[in-house]
């Protein structure tokens, strides 16, 4: 096979940097570094895939790339939903499959030191080892880390826990020159310039390589009680939310599923929560909330407190699941969004909205599908206002007037695009639309000054500058 | 009096802007516009004050600001305690005592929106109507939470809730050319694009002039209970901090008080705890933890839990304060900085090191005090790591050497110069001089893409560009 000249003699060069075996051509590694696993995004092989074993690997490589200007993309387990880690044409893969060791748990100081290939499973199991918890909880625990940072993933948990950004209090990081910085620390406060780490988190691989990250951990609560309520309406589920939020019962997580969701879980999962067919017949939404405790007695007591809530809130029912049922139930809510893909979803919306206005945007869902043809199924961290959406309109067109319809509507009310999953490659043309022009004006200068060859991550939240 | 004819034309154009009754010259504004409380710092008086009454004023005065290439310094209540809210000879100090208005409380999505002026006190009585809290607490109630966001301000509350940078959810802000901009919202998450709201708070006002903050409100607990710990070593006590975190009692402040701070506080405010005489004597060092809850009686058992632990940790005795000798207490623990001033402490430090360090940091501090002729005092935020120091040597050149000491000591122990006073124009030199160079030149590049001009706080955290 023949190759470009200038990308073997680049392969040349991180071969010799990452050892032979740890550099390859796009073109004969696994078609799993082309893609991510959003519903959109068309696959891409890289020129090259490299596999750096250490941060000095990884600054080398990044050496290699500024001189001869070729694009880097960084690349965890691939999980993620908006095209965030699919490499340009051309371009370099960064994997960091072997940077992947729990470097501490630290019991002292509360925090976990890993590098970026760390999966959230290994980090669950090593942290309740310790007594601790890492509390991000986004649905798929075999996201690695790295990705997590990149990503400033979210999930269910972050009504009482906040998101990945909450949790990373340091950071390691390779720039685009390949020069390493040391963010942060084993501390909560700090004001020592500016917050590099958390201008970090969340750019999705466009400002600097995750090498190593220093998270929060907490004392792990033992007991964990799941509360089911069926409501004959969304408006009284979404309604409810502020409510319970209120009423310091602290829940870990706070959950509404549509109806439709519901059914699409079940048929996926063949979920079987035991709720009688007179309930299921008038439930339209559900609402699901979890409360975590160390002392038993006090959760009993919080759970018979939260029940005499969702009463007077209008629950249909109030169900405390048995653990096996509480499991399957967050298992399948977990899963989703496999269950949308599975229904051949076209597109899926993780737009976030200040809490209280969750009635007012699924009003402005409904109006949408309905005048755009669209099919729009929904869950969502009612919680913390995150709204997951799936879209069922194969129509591209149509699709995009829906899609552009309901970021509108959202951040007509305060909110924002994406709560979790990134505008990375999917998500950018709305972004680019509708974001206000002096705010993308800021972020370009600083992309510009952090990487000013334009090499890291290109096409992903901006448009590739011309030339680069 | 003569003036600058350039300044002439420059206040006029102000005053067009905000009004003439809220632009005057430098030289007949009151000196308060001239400095801050840091110990060491010059007062400079500016050569403008604008009082602007409106986010399109402030637009206004940006704008002419950058025309001119004039200087402009955002000022709160000037509480500040590293000179970042002095201005610059020749310079603008924007004054935001007009913009002091709580314009929201939003109980159900727990945030208050507020303008940079409005004082925490206020704040705190406008939020506990509401039956919410906002936790941040710097022992400064008459300070703004414009500067607040800042300096991003932290306090003895920050082992639970985290520091300003934590509650702020959302900003409007100008940037240099006089662009307005907001940032965030009501929600926790967002991924959707670089997070700007973080990167401008703890900024010094070297990024922007923010306008308005949307701030996390959090359920108000009823219920508080300080229990006062004294122990024969100071190392006793920083042992059992982490211990104490551990047992998830969730202390909302946990602070320790050396003898020398001790017996300050008590000379400075009249203190009396009731402590007897023998165990004073043999006290030297306390820890002071505060717990609260909206449910008494649980409050009261982890008061009892926390009794037991103490115990066996190695206190002497355990107090549980009467609330009037409580909030003397707190007080008097707040205004340690003034008892420190009133004993003509030279400077003050503020590191913040992993809370686990904290006894290997005394050690260090112990060594170079000895080391440099120094009496170092100190009380701190034992639950997070931060340190607060009184530094007695009234030598320039030998108190220059123990300050970089210390700091170098909390550095190589994995902390920071500033856990929350901020860089600002007195300790800028040892910035510059200990803080990596490749951060350095990535903050200057992130400072200039907002601030091409450099005339928003020039001499704050950097020297300013030559010719700037």
């Amino acid at each position: 096979m023949s190759r470009d000249p200038v990308v073997e003699s680049v392969l040349a060069e991180l071969a010799a940097a990452v050892g032979p075996g740890h550099a390859e051509p796009g073109d004969s590694s696994t078609a799993d570094y082309s893609h991510d696993e959003s519903l959109t995004a068309r696959p891409v092989a890289p020129a090259i895939v490299v596999r750096p074993g250490s941060t000095a690997e990884v600054s080398e490589v990044l050496r290699v790339a500024a001189v001869h200007r070729m694009p880097v993309t960084a690349r965890g387990t691939g999980t993620g939903l908006s095209g965030g880690s699919i490499p340009v044409e051309g371009g370099i893969v960064v994997s960091f499959e072997r940077m992947a060791s729990i470097l501490e748990i630290d019991t002292d100081n509360h925090v976990a030191v890993v590098q970026p290939g760390v999966t959230l499973d290994r980090l669950d199991e090593a942290t309740a080892a310790a007594g601790l918890v890492y509390p991000v909880y986004p649905g798929e625990y075999s996201a690695s880390l790295g990705g997590n940072v990149a990503t400033n993933a979210g999930g269910m948990r972050a009504v009482k826990y906040g998101v990945t950004r909450h949790q990373v209090l340091g950071l390691e990081a390779v720039l685009a020159g390949g020069d390493v910085i040391r963010t942060g620390g084993k501390f909560v406060k700090a004001t020592t310039g500016y917050d590099l780490t958390q201008l970090i988190v969340g750019s999705e691989g466009t400002l600097a390589l995750v090498t190593e990250a220093t998270l929060r951990l907490y004392p792990r609560a033992e007991h964990q009680v799941t509360v089911l309520a069926p409501f004959a309406t969304l408006d009284e589920v979404t309604t409810a939310v502020p409510r319970i939020v209120d009423s310091g019962v602290d829940p870990l997580i706070l959950e509404y599923i549509d109806i439709l969701t519901m059914s699409a879980m079940r048929n996926h999962t063949g979920l079987d929560l035991g709720i009688p067919p007179e309930i299921q017949d008038h439930a339209l939404a559900y609402l699901v909330v979890i409360l975590e405790g160390r002392i038993e007695a006090r959760l009993d007591d919080d759970v018979s407190r939260l029940g005499s809530l969702l009463a007077d809130l209008g629950a249909l029912d109030v169900y405390v699941l048995p653990p096996r049922a509480a499991a399957d139930l967050i298992d399948a809510r977990e899963k989703s969004f496999w269950a949308a893909k599975a229904n051949h979803a076209d597109d899926i919306v993780d737009v976030v909205v200040p809490r209280a206005a969750i009635p007012q945007f699924m009003a402005r869902v409904a109006e949408h599908a309905a005048s755009n043809g669209a099919l729009i199924a929904g869950c969502g961290h009612a919680g913390d206002g995150n709204v997951h959406l799936a879209v069922f309109q194969p129509d591209a067109e149509r699709r995009y007037a829906v899609m552009r319809a309901l970021f509108e509507a959202g951040m007509a009310l305060g909110g924002a695009i994406s709560a979790e999953h990134g505008i990375g490659r999917e998500k950018k043309r709305y972004f680019l639309e509708l974001e206000d022009p002096a705010k993308l004006d800021v972020m370009r200068r600083i992309k510009a000054a952090f990487d000013p060859l334009g090499i890291l991550n290109p096409g992903v939240l901006f448009d590739p500058e011309p030339g680069a």
